[in-house]
Parts: C-alpha cells; sequence; structure tokens
C-alpha cells in the first residue's frame, strides 16, 4: 500500500492525526525498561504498542539509535519489523547527498530498513531527491520551514523574487518533485504563519508538523493554519512529551493519556 | 590533535592536498576480497593502507555502510579503529538537525564512532550546527556549493541582497560559526568559478572539494581557484577513480597509481 494511503487509513481508523515521534535518549529510559536485554528496543516497542490505536504514524528519529553504533542501526531495523502493522513508519533521517550516495541512502531507508517514509533535506537540489522520488509507494517527506529558531537563518532568507527560500522549496514540492504523488513537507507546528502561507499554495501536499508538545508550538493555532479543505492532508508530531510524560511514573499509561489528550486537542481545533 | 592540525601535518608529510573517498559499492568489490568474512571492510582496509603515505585524509561516506544495516555501520566504527594512524578521517554523512537531535549524531559521529570531522547541511540553521562546533578539535565541514548539478536550485538561487545562497552560508561559516576555528566549506570542484568567490571572501577557511575523478571536475582550474595564500588550505577528494582504478585488474596497485597521479596533479596546479 502507498505511503499516503496508509497514512489516511490510519488516521481514519483511529480518528487521529498525531504521530509519535521516537526519540528516545539512553538517559531517560524508564527504569521499568533498564533492565531488558535492549533497553531502547523495548521501551520503543511498549510506546508504539501503547498508542497504535491513538495514531496515524510513527516516527523513529534515526540520530537517536545511530548514536548507539551498530547496535541502535540493528533496533531501527527490528522496530520496523515489529511495529504494530497499519501503523505507517517515517524514518526522520533528514538525508540528503548527491547522486550514488542517494541512492545507497534511499535503498538504506526502504529496503535495508523497510521503513514507509523518510524525511529529506532538500539543500543538494532536485536531483539529489529523485532517488528517493523513484519509490512510489514510499513517501518523501522533504524539510520546508523548520521548527527551530534558527531556520530563520537560511529558510527565511529573501529572494530576488520577493519569496522567501522555505517558499522555493514547497514550490518545487509542488511542481516537480510530486510526479508520483508521494511527497510532503515538513513545517515547523512552531510558525502557523508560514504553515497559512504554505498551505495556501501547496493545497494539496501532505504536511509534517513537529514542535507540538515539548518545542511548545500552538497547537490549535498550527492546525487551523495547515489542514487542507478536507480538514486533513496533516501530521502533528509529538516525542519527548509522549515519551517522558510519566515524569518517573509508569511510563505507558502516562503515554497513553498524553497521546489521547493531544489527539483531542488536535481534533478539537480540526472542527473548530 | 585537532583535525585541522593533522590534515596540515599529513598534508607536509605526504605532500599531498588529495582525499581519498570511500563510497564502496557492494556490487563493485573487487574479486579478490569477495571471499573475506567482511568485503567491504577488508577492501576499504586495504585501499587506506596503499594510499596512506599519498593522501592527507580520508573520507569514508556513510550512505554505503548505512545501506548494510548494522553490519555496515559496524565496519564505520571498525575502519575508525583500525585505519592508518596520522592520517584523519572525515565522515561524509551531511548531517543537519535540530537540539537533541543534532546533539546525538555529534556523539555518534565523534564519539560513538571516533571520526575527526563530519560533512554538515546548513539547511537548519546556525543552532542545528552548534552542537557539533562545540567539539573543538574536530573539523565541522558544511556543505555551501556542491558538486552536483541539482547545487543550482537552491544554493545558486540571488537573495534580495544581490548575493547567491551559498555566499551566505560561507559568510555566516566565516563569522558566526568558527570560533573555534574548526569550520571548512564543501565547494565542488566542478565550479572553479563560484571557488574563486568563496576563497576570496574566505581567506582562511579549510575548503573540501570533492568532484575531481569520476565527477569529471577540472582539477587544475579548480586548484588554481582554491588555493589559500600558503598554496594549500584545500583537500581535494576522489572516490570511485580511486577505488575501481583497476577495472577489473589488481585494484591496490591501481589505486595506488592512481592516487600517485591525482596527487601530482594537484601539486602541478599548486605550483603553477
Amino acid at each position: 500500500m502507498r505511503f499516503q494511503d496508509m497514512v489516511q487509513q490510519a488516521a481514519q481508523r483511529n480518528q487521529s492525526l498525531l504521530c509519535v515521534g521516537l526519540d528516545p535518549d539512553p538517559q531517560r529510559i524508564p527504569a521499568q525498561f533498564a533492565r531488558e536485554r535492549a533497553p531502547l528496543y523495548a521501551f520503543c516497542m511498549a510506546i508504539m504498542e501503547a498508542t497504535a490505536d491513538l495514531v496515524c504514524a510513527f516516527k523513529p528519529n534515526s540520530a537517536f539509535f545511530e548514536a548507539l553504533g551498530a547496535p541502535g542501526f540493528e533496533i531501527l531495523q527490528r522496530l520496523a519489523e515489529d511495529a504494530p502493522p497499519d501503523v505507517p513508519l517515517i524514518l526522520d533521517a533528514k538525508r540528503g547527498d548527491i547522486g550514488s550516495t542517494a541512492e545507497a541512502y534511499a535503498r538504506a531507508a526502504f529496503e535495508q530498513l523497510g521503513y514507509h517514509a523518510v524525511t529529506l533535506n532538500p539543500y543538494l537540489g532536485g536531483d539529489a531527491l529523485a532517488p528517493f522520488l523513484r519509490y512510489a509507494d514510499r513517501g518523501c517527506i522533504v524539510l520546508c520551514k523548520t521548527s527551530n529558531a534558527g531556520s530563520a537563518d537560511f529558510q527565511d532568507l529573501v529572494l530576488a523574487t520577493g519569496e522567501p527560500l522555505y517558499m522555493e522549496v514547497a514550490r518545487r514540492a509542488r511542481d516537480q518533485w510530486n510526479a508520483n504523488k508521494n511527497v510532503g513537507l515538513v513545517v515547523g507546528a512552531t510558525h502557523p504563519q508560514q504553515l497559512r502561507a504554505i498551505r495556501e499554495r501547496c493545497p494539496e501536499l501532505l504536511l509534517l508538523l513537529p514542535g507540538i508538545g515539548a518545542q511548545g508550538g500552538d497547537l490549535a493555532a498550527a492546525v487551523a493554519a495547515a489542514v487542507d479543505i478536507a480538514g486533513a492532508g496533516i501530521i502533528l508530531s509529538a516525542s519527548r512529551s509522549v515519551l517522558y510524560a510519566a515524569n518517573g511514573g509508569d511510563a505507558l499509561p502516562a503515554a497513553r493519556r498524553e497521546a489521547m489528550h493531544l489527539r483531542a486537542a488536535i481534533n478539537a481545533a480540526r472542527g473548530a
């Protein structure tokens, strides 16, 4: 099944536009998983199982696994194999490289690791994205306007055309990269004004919105700015606020409560 | 020892500004290594040992190892442990991510894998680079104007200031990111004109020039455009043209011959 169809089906089945990001800091693994043979794997699997009926996607963050070396990479692969079925998995890897290297990264993400979608960095241009875009059934979610403060450094620079750089990325995603209807954009939930401008220009692109939860983005404003005419077309991602909701208590019911809370808040904003 | 000092010492000892990039395609491993238990590891180690007295750096390309999954990640780590001493290792990973994720990538590259330098993508802005820049003894080599044709898509866009985007990246590298004197820029050897403009504006930054060899950049023009006033300050990187120089013959003497040829061509261009 195509990535975007998987997202849509999970969103309908679970009445949810929430994505839980898996950014597991080894220093913050709840005590109940510390004695497992692979604590990170056990923690991530448990979080996924506790929230699989509340989300439209999961998003493991490659860096947190790579920081463990080869065992972390193996966990990334095992998570893709063992994850709850019918919930698409986005590999948050922000890859961007040229020619044969981009082909190797695409093979790594989609074939070796077996993920349904990947996040990509556009700085190297369209030919660097092409090896990913060719996988028509996989999602290619391109960084456009990221949630961090430093996103202003380059993404907001005004071009001679009068438009900011991030809008040129959005325009190319819409006009040049989306022949297989498998492209999305990353736009921080921390930027509702830019979200609205991008949605106006790209009414049909899937938007992945990180930055709710721990990063403090205004959820209702982001949803209102970004939903498509069907009240969907967005995935809102929260990571630390779900993973570490328990604050020392029992991680799984706390994660579930936080995911239910975020799902309800998103749905309230969609209805509004 | 600091990365930039390691480069300079290796460059003087070996009279070389050549870097051999390790982009090992599993389909193209020479037959003589195919029966090894870890053919990619054996091939890369043999190439490094065959050329260690001819180069100023080695540059393993993370994607080609990640494409093998966890075993590839382990090879990346073993290469750093077992590589010939006194030749700095650049992890070509083109990372760029925010906050705690960037910290995890920096730990992965510098501590877990143990590399001396890493390539970074600037699209997410200065706060995404900061966790790398803090490692004062490691090199942070930021993509500026990449060697591929698609680099024109965004990097060449003219800003309202009248300057291209890549020059704004170079300016920030010079003025904002280089407090620890550990920053360099990636500029494709395929772009001598842009190389000259960047060198004029950034007389003291280390420039990493991929694109000689298989990518066909004009070596002499690139060297003439990019050397600093001391006739150095650049690293020219070739990968496939060295790794696969034998064309079915004996890989190691052929790689060595090609490295000697490139080193001599670079030195001739420096002298010219």
